[in-house]
């Protein structure tokens, strides 16, 4: 099976996205140094990025505010509020370890797909893994950290 | 204010400490590098070392076992269910962090104590961190990563 190598991100699920930049970079020195929309998650996000990690990537905080009523987050944050929404693993193959997942029972939830920063990525069942929503992460390219 | 310098762990309730470590081995590979029980807290803990981080320090997967049904864990098992407890942020100084967290108006959550590994640790409300309960990490030492 690839490896994973790293803790990837934080996910969390926000009402203001804009307000919650600020509050991690006032209360922590956390800055924002990505931000997208991603039409088909329904999602506004920021990536903050805390530290690089000895598999030659790092690790981000991903603040997440849904664009649309009908998205998974806004679901979250009507059902949970905020919160942490998601953990996410990095491994240099996606598809690859989502296979070799997949075969030990875990359900994986959909094919590779764009994720933040030109990623690639998937979701395990929080079902299957503890009630922890799980996301693996193929980074876009090696050399600037995750992306 | 002393620096944030990683994601130190993220910390995972679960009924089932073993089934749980088996978990993670047996679907990423991730291996428990320490265990210990924390009586103050209540919880029975394995720490999985995810990745070294490039302030010298790691970055971990904890997972929480309650020992106790009036422990902070067990409440929010009952409440919650399993997954994602709080996340922690790695600082050389904890009392110092904490002490500018706390001017920023941020409610700390007691005065610094022992965490996994002989860290100290404090903790942040929740309500004033976007619904996320947080953990200031100061580790042991340092040559080790985390501990």
């Amino acid at each position: 099976m690839p490896a994973f190598t790293r803790i990837d991100h934080i996910g969390i699920a926000c009402h203001d996205l804009d307000a919650t930049a600020r509050f991690y970079r006032d209360t922590y020195g956390f800055e924002v140094t990505h931000t997208e929309t991603n039409e088909e998650q329904g999602v506004r996000e920021a990536m903050l990025r805390i530290n690089g990690t000895d598999d030659g990537g790092a690790s981000y905080l991903q603040l997440l505010e849904p664009i649309r009523a009908d998205s998974p987050v806004a679901k979250f944050l009507a059902k949970s509020g905020e919160g942490v929404h998601h953990i996410a693993f990095g491994t240099a193959d996606v598809a690859g370890a989502a296979a070799a997942v997949g075969e030990r029972g875990v359900r994986v939830l959909g094919d590779p797909r764009t994720g933040s920063m030109g990623s690639l990525i998937t979701f395990l069942h929080p079902k299957d893994c503890g009630g922890v929503l799980t996301e693996l992460v193929e980074s876009a390219a090696k050399p600037d950290g995750h992306a």
